[in-house]
């Protein structure tokens, strides 16, 4: 199984992909935790020319490329191999991500990810949960964290809102794949809501 | 006018796109001069992802992903403000080199690289020179140069023999934008042939 979680900066994507990592281990399934941009040793390379820097460091379109660029290296020296000996893999972000953010940018911009996606990378996440939670709560967390890996977060609220928005209707169109989960609420609340719909 | 050079490292075409630059400058006409992978702050960033480094540091796949990237930083950035305010653009090295190179990885990669041409790049050089010279002698002078910049070279002679054929296939595909010419000889030699052909 291959498993994605999306959603807005500070939505606690990252704190359930890591839980619901630990409850698989605890059940005994080998499972492999992982993070886009990035992952591999190449794609964390690629990361920091991603996410550090001013908003406009980057056309939409050069973007794509660094984030697409990115994904094939985590896919083929990570993903792929742990997948063939019968691992699990959770990603904390995966295309999804450059669907709604590379789509928010420009509209039509939409249509060069799926190119590019089909073109370079291929494979679907089995299961995607998207976990989803107020903008502004989000925005609020991932400020407090700090840090120098803050290049989207500087974009504001509106874009946050937008960022949401582009989530709910990415799920949407791919009922099949995608839940969505709401994010409020405690930690351990949230995590058996991941279970449950896992289930 | 957008005029690229292209060969195997060490053929003298930096050297040689240095000199046209002197020539038309000489001439009153306002030339820039750039390089690639490079050319832009961005690309210069991604350069150093792609010159550094052992030979099998990224994929065939990814390698390309990032040379997009750089490359359409370096147009949007520096090569299509400059044409736009009338002025010459002479780069080291544009797209034929990637289909040299990443086609040589394997022959199918060449569908691909034009593929992520059109959808993102989209543009080609009015004139292109291929400095061509004995992979032999090519070698020798890109190790004499020295630096960290020798992920290239370190393929080796047969890896050269190889690209030095790609070119001038590629020459033979569009003999009106590209023209070979000979590398042999010394600098003013090989500069008044590339002023003749630009002639």
């Amino acid at each position: 199984m291959f498993i994605s979680f999306e959603g807005i900066d500070g939505s606690g994507k990252s704190t359930q992909a890591r839980r619901l990592v630990q409850a698989l281990t605890a059940q005994g399934t080998e499972v492999l935790l992982t993070r886009e941009p990035g992952g591999s040793e190449g794609a964390e390379e690629i990361r920091r020319l991603l996410v550090e820097g001013c908003g406009e460091r980057w056309s939409p379109e050069t973007e794509l490329l660094l984030f697409t660029a990115a994904r094939r290296d985590h896919v083929e020296r990570l993903i792929q191999p742990a997948l063939a000996r019968g691992a699990w893999v959770v990603t904390d972000r995966f295309a999804d991500s450059s669907r709604v953010y590379q789509g928010l940018a420009r509209a039509e911009l939409r249509q060069l990810v799926e190119e590019l996606h089909r073109l370079t990378i291929g494979i679907e996440p089995d299961r995607t949960f998207i976990i989803d939670i107020d903008p502004a709560v989000a925005l609020a967390r991932g400020q407090a964290r700090g840090g120098v890996e803050d290049r989207f977060e500087t974009l504001g609220l509106g874009f946050q809102r937008k960022l949401r928005e582009g989530f709910l209707a990415l799920a949407a169109e791919a009922p099949g794949r995608i839940r969505v989960i709401d994010g409020n609420g405690s930690e351990d609340e949230v995590a058996a809501r991941v279970l449950a719909a896992l289930a």
